[in-house]
Parts: C-alpha cells; structure tokens; sequence
C-alpha cells in the first residue's frame, strides 16, 4: 500500500517529463526488483520506531513516514542487487530471472541500478524535506550508500578473477568486508532512520552503532556457516560459497585452525567447481569440528552483544536492539 | 591541486578503513577517469562566480570551493561516462580504453561508477556542511542526477537494439533525451552552484534554469550537427551517429523535411554500418539542405537565447549567461 502510492509518486515526479513508453517501463522495473524480498530491513525501521516511542501510540503520519523509509532501504537493497547481480554475472535472484537478464534488458539494467538509487532523495524530498531531521537523512543514507559501495569494491578486488589467493583469506578481511558490504546498510541503517525519526542525533549514538555492526558481522557469520550446514530446504537455496571462493567465514577459520597438510589441501580444492572438490573441502570442515567452532562463537558473540545492550544506559534502545538480536539469534534461515 | 587535494582527502576518509590495495584501486581509478576531461563544466562554475560577484575580488577559501564545486561536476561526469560506456559496449573514451576495458577491471568499473557518484556526497559534506545552503547542494545534485539517469533511461529504451524505428524519432524525443541527459548537467548545475554560493535561491531563478537548458540544448544540436559536418581533424573524432542509429538531429529535420521517396531511403539506410550506406544518408541530408536549415536554427536559437538574457533584471545573471553563450556560438568544435 505505502509502496503503490511512493511508486505512483515517482511516477508522476514533476523533475522529470516521462513517455507512455518510460513510465512503464519505470514501473515494470520498479515492480520486478523492489518489492518480492522478506522485507527485514523495512520492517526493521517500523518495529525500531515502535520501540523507542515506548509503547505511545503511533498517529498514521508516523506510520506511513516509517514505512516510507522502510521501504527507502528496500528501494536501496535492490539497487544494489541490480548490480551486484550484473558485477557476478548471477542467473537467478529471489526465484526468478536476475533483471539483466530479462529479455531486452540487458546492460540498460545498469542505468535501471542507478535509477533506484536516484529514487530515493526523490522520495525522502517530498516526505521529509520540512522535517528538522532532513538533512541528517541525506547523509545518513550517502555515507550508508559509500560504506556498502566500498565494501563491495574490496570484495571485487580481493575475489578477481584470475587471482585465486587464499592466502589473503584473513578474519580482518573478512570482517572488513562484512562489515562495510553487509552491516551499515542491513543493520545500523534501520535503525539510524528511527532514531532520527525521534529527534535523536546519530554522532550521540555511536556505542549503537557499533553494536549494530557487530550484530551484523554475527548475521553474516550465520549466512557463511548455513550456506554450507544450513538444510537447503529450510533456507532455500543450496549454497556454493566453496564453489564460488568465497571469502567464507568458514574457509577463513578453517585456514587458521588447519596444519599444513589441511592447508594444502585447501589450497588444492578450495574454489573449484567439482563435486569432488567440494567435498574434500566439506570434510576438511568436519575435521576441524567448524560446527563445533561455530556454535561456540555465536554463544560468544550474543553473550557479548547481550553485555554491550546491558550497558547501554537507555531502556527503549536497549529494547530496539535486543528485538534485533531475538530475530537472528540461532536462526536456521 | 585542488583535484590533488580533494583525492588525497578521498583516500583518507574516515567513513572507511581502506585496505593498501583499495587505496591503490581508488586512486588509480580516480586518476583515469576524473581529471583528463576539458573541463568546460568545472571551470564554468568559478567564471560564473566571478561573473556574479560583479568584480569583487574572491578570497582564497571562495576560490578553492568553487573549484570544488567544479570538480563534483566533474566527478559527476566521471560517474556516467563509464557507466556509459559499459552500457553502449564502447571502446575509447577521452583517447584511452574505455575503463572497463582496462585489463582486470571489467565489470567492477559498475562498482567504481557507483563510487565517484559516492564520493560527491563526501566532498561536499567535507566542504560544504556548515553552510546555510548545504542541504540545497545536496537537493541540486541529487535533482539533477536523477534528471541525468532519466535522460538516459529514454536513449537507451528508444534506441533499444532490435527495434530500430525511425519512426519513434521526432523533435519533441529529440528534445527531451538532450534537455534531460545533457543539457541539465552541463549546463543548468554549474550556473546553479555558483547562485547557490552567492546565496541565491534556486526556486528565484526558474528562468535561469529555461534559459541553460535551451542553451543546452542548442549546444547538443550543433554537436550532432558537427558529427555529420564538421572537421574530423578540428573536432578530434570521426562521427559515427548515423551508423550508430543515433536520434540525432540531423535526422529527425531530415525526417521532418523528406518527401515520401526520400523516407523510404532514410528508413532503409539509415543505421547501417557500410560505408556506401552512410554516403546516401549524406547526400540526402545535403539534398534536403540540413546545412541550410542548421545555420538557420543556429542564428534563430542565438536570436532568441539573447533576447531571453536581456529580459533578465539582474546585469550580472546576463553576464553569466551571454559568457555561457559566447563561449558556444557558431564553435567548430
Ligand atoms: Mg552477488
Ligand atoms: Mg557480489
Ligand atoms: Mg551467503
Ligand atoms: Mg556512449
Ligand atoms: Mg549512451
Ligand atoms: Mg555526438
């Protein structure tokens, strides 16, 4: 509903004169590669909002200005994936066809990214702009929107094709990339929007931030252990992290629990796209006990995320982000 | 110096921890694509400045952000120059490879696009956030990016491969993809950032904005002119808009001017490779006299784009604009 009416807005935004032929296809873009995902990092803004209001009733302009930036990240979501889906040459996204390769598409996707992204100060203008909190919304989501990019780009480079080397494979890496490519947008973005939704300055926030990213970097941990233990059916998709030389938390940990035999054998079959390989690499993982390994650190991490909640000197906060933890913690999918 | 500057800050930014080969990455991609351009749109923002101060001398700090305003224009241009060039496939840009085509770069030049577009943002927050009209910069160029990214999306959905139809170019599409893809960015953003430094509001000055855009428009009238008619050797390149199937123009007055006949043969020649082609294009283009029929537009445009300026009450707004002009005017190049 929110999302018809930003959609009919955009396609009837006065910047710009449209054609029969452009506005359908904004719309058809729109309608393919927005909506369709599971929605976390849009509800995520709502059920923040709800929380630091401390139980007080929202009055329906409050709704529809949350969902309005819940659907902002969604709108930024999928232009990253539009691009991402481009850069990694994918097939499929979300169950059906990647966009670029929709039939006449093609690399006009590539502008289609930009677009999306072009979408959203057009959004935030016309809903936010008399809000005292504007400008800090502006650059909320422009410094959100670097970080990811710059994420992005040291995972292109340290994956170049050609270049398989996992000796570059370390947990700061890993941690960088998670961190700037997943956690900023994912999971302090959400939250940052409804705080300055309720008149909160984010540069007095910092210690949230930085819990966030944590809880971030403790999701995409889960991402890298499901795709290879999770059960295909429960999560959807059968992973090729070791297919594909990932820079897996697993192949990291791996690569500093293994002797120097392991590691040759790592550095042997990781990447390579024979079931053979993949397998060799499987039992290497069950040697090590990496389930094991696993479920220790993510007992590790949510007692720590719990410790660093606790301290946090306000009780709603402490609520918004407890809620976000409950939501991943153990999670099978 | 100012580009030097603005780089090394860039590369230090503490929204993120690069790692030594990201650095190089950026600073490489930056040096190839940023600078090396003629710079018209940058410089236009400083004459315009100095125009609008009316000969009072600029101070050093005023210097130095109107040059920075000059170069977010130019890293503006950066950004859809090599995502353009991915999306037409082309080879050379500026006498070099296109980037994408730099070997190990390929598709991530997607990526680097995405972050020159980033790296405004930062640039402006940097120089500009304790400004009164901070939040108007931001508005501008996300305005007029989005302008831009539209202008394109119509050029790449009326040129769509398989459907060349001649049929669809009129002067109205002509004049909508040039005024959106064109003319907004290199000529209404310059004059625009230089109102804004002088304090100026924008909504104050919609006729400001007619007056760059026609002469945009104009200006993108003489380069389709000057692919087909002009010197490969002054202009630097040897035209290929009517191999290319462009929405030039030239072919739509041809199409407006032609006789039955004559459609007959632009509908069978026109955007085809071969040579012989080509030449029957030319001669009809030199039947149908567009030379003629250019110098015309040419001395009509000019008469009207200066009886517009003269209406305009502020003496120093004329001045920026007739320098705009006259730097155009009957150019060769
Ligand atoms: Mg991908
Ligand atoms: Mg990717
Ligand atoms: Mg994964
Ligand atoms: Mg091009
Ligand atoms: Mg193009
Ligand atoms: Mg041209």
């Amino acid at each position: 509903l929110v999302y018809s009416k930003l959609k009919s807005q955009l396609l009837q935004d006065p910047a710009f004169e449209f054609t029969d032929d452009s506005r359908q296809w904004v719309e058809r873009m729109l309608d393919y590669n927005v909506p369709g995902g599971k929605l976390n990092r849009g509800l995520s803004v709502i059920d923040s909002y709800k929380l630091l209001k401390e139980g007080k009733e929202l009055t329906e302009d409050e709704i529809f200005l949350a969902c309005t930036l819940g659907w902002c990240i969604e709108w930024l979501q999928a232009y990253f994936l539009v691009l991402d889906d481009i850069m990694d040459n994918s097939h499929t996204r979300r169950g059906q066809p990647c966009w670029f390769r929709v039939p006449k598409v093609g690399l006009i996707a590539a502008n289609d990214g930009i677009l999306l992204r072009n979408h959203i100060p057009r959004i935030l203008r016309r809903h936010f702009r008399e809000k005292p909190y504007y400008v800090d919304l502006l650059d909320l989501f422009n410094e959100v929107e670097f970080q990811t990019a710059s994420g992005q780009m040291i995972d292109l480079i340290t994956t170049l094709e050609g270049e398989k080397d996992l000796s570059k494979y370390t947990m700061p890496l890993h941690h960088r990339i998670v961190q700037y490519k997943t956690a900023y947008y994912s999971f302090y973005l959400p939250v940052a929007c409804a705080l300055l939704m309720s008149g909160e300055k984010l540069d007095d926030h910092i210690h949230v931030k930085d819990i966030l990213i944590e809880m971030g970097t403790y999701f995409q941990v889960q991402d890298d252990y499901l795709d290879c233990f999770g059960d295909p059916k429960v999560i959807g998709k059968i992973g090729t992290d070791i297919e594909d030389f990932k820079c897996s938390w697993l192949v990291v940990k791996a690569l500093e629990l293994a002797n120097e035999e392991q590691k040759k054998l790592l550095y042997e079959y990781y990447g390579k796209p024979d079931p053979d390989s993949v397998a060799k690499v499987k039992e290497l993982y069950q040697a090590l006990d990496l389930q094991g390994v696993f479920e220790e650190y993510e007992k590790e991490s949510y007692k720590k995320l719990i410790s660093s909640i606790k301290d946090h000197p306000s009780k709603a906060v402490q609520a918004v982000l407890e809620s976000f933890l409950e939501k991943i913690y153990k999670r099978q999918k």
